[in-house]
């Protein structure tokens, strides 16, 4: 089996991470499919929600490790995590019970573009809590 | 309103692109809420897949645009684009009538991290189509 056959068909979990060390993943409601939000691991972030059981990110914007819900706690609990052909992303299946956008949305997908005006968006889904209270931050 | 304020809570399409000219894109089927894929658009895939209503990516390993389906047929028709809260990432709903996977599998995620051993991948569904024929690569 070449390189690439081993990587696709078969059964070792070796995820690609890119230059920067890092592996895009994708979280997913594993009780209603809806897609939640994107985000990135590092080799930390992926071995420590293995170990835990919780997603754990790592913040591309405040380079560390984000554990999902540390601030607001609204944690994914991991139920199946997926690796795509080229093992270079990765699908979780997630259970939550809270919204899981810090915009107060369920999922970070709240806003599609506009069939009439490709320039401009439509929001298809409403806040389903405060993130003012949240976070702790007024305004935010 | 802030920036960062206007790129979440406006109803601007304003994607923002990488620093290689690419934006990730989850396609998600609509009718099974199943993920396929992920792949990345440059701004003429976004415009051409805007344009064309069919998913058009751009291939990171053949630096091209990349019209899903143009070599298979199994292309995907999308039937809404959602944008994430900083807008830095895109969700495909589409329609398919065929796998969506090279390897002839419906969706790239068809090994899941086994329970048992985390180094490990189980396979979680069977291939829908053979590969050999659809690209017509003998033994591909």
């Amino acid at each position: 089996m070449d390189i690439k056959k081993g990587v696709e068909e078969g059964l070792e979990f070796t995820p690609r991470f890119d230059a920067n060390g890092l592996i895009p993943v994708i979280a997913q409601d594993c009780q209603t499919g809806e897609v939640l939000m994107i985000a990135y691991m590092n080799r930390e972030a992926l071995d420590q929600t293995i170990r835990t059981g919780h997603a754990v990110y790592y913040s591309r914007s405040r380079r560390q490790l984000w554990r999902k819900g540390q601030e607001s706690g609204h944690i994914q609990k991991v139920e199946q995590i997926l690796v795509d052909c080229d093992q270079d992303a990765l699908l979780l299946k997630v259970r939550v019970s809270a919204g899981q956008c810090h915009t107060g949305h369920y999922s970070c997908f709240y806003r599609a573009v506009d069939q009439g005006d490709r320039a401009k968006l439509t929001v298809v889904s409403q806040k389903v809590f405060d993130p003012g209270k949240a976070y702790n931050r007024p305004g935010s």
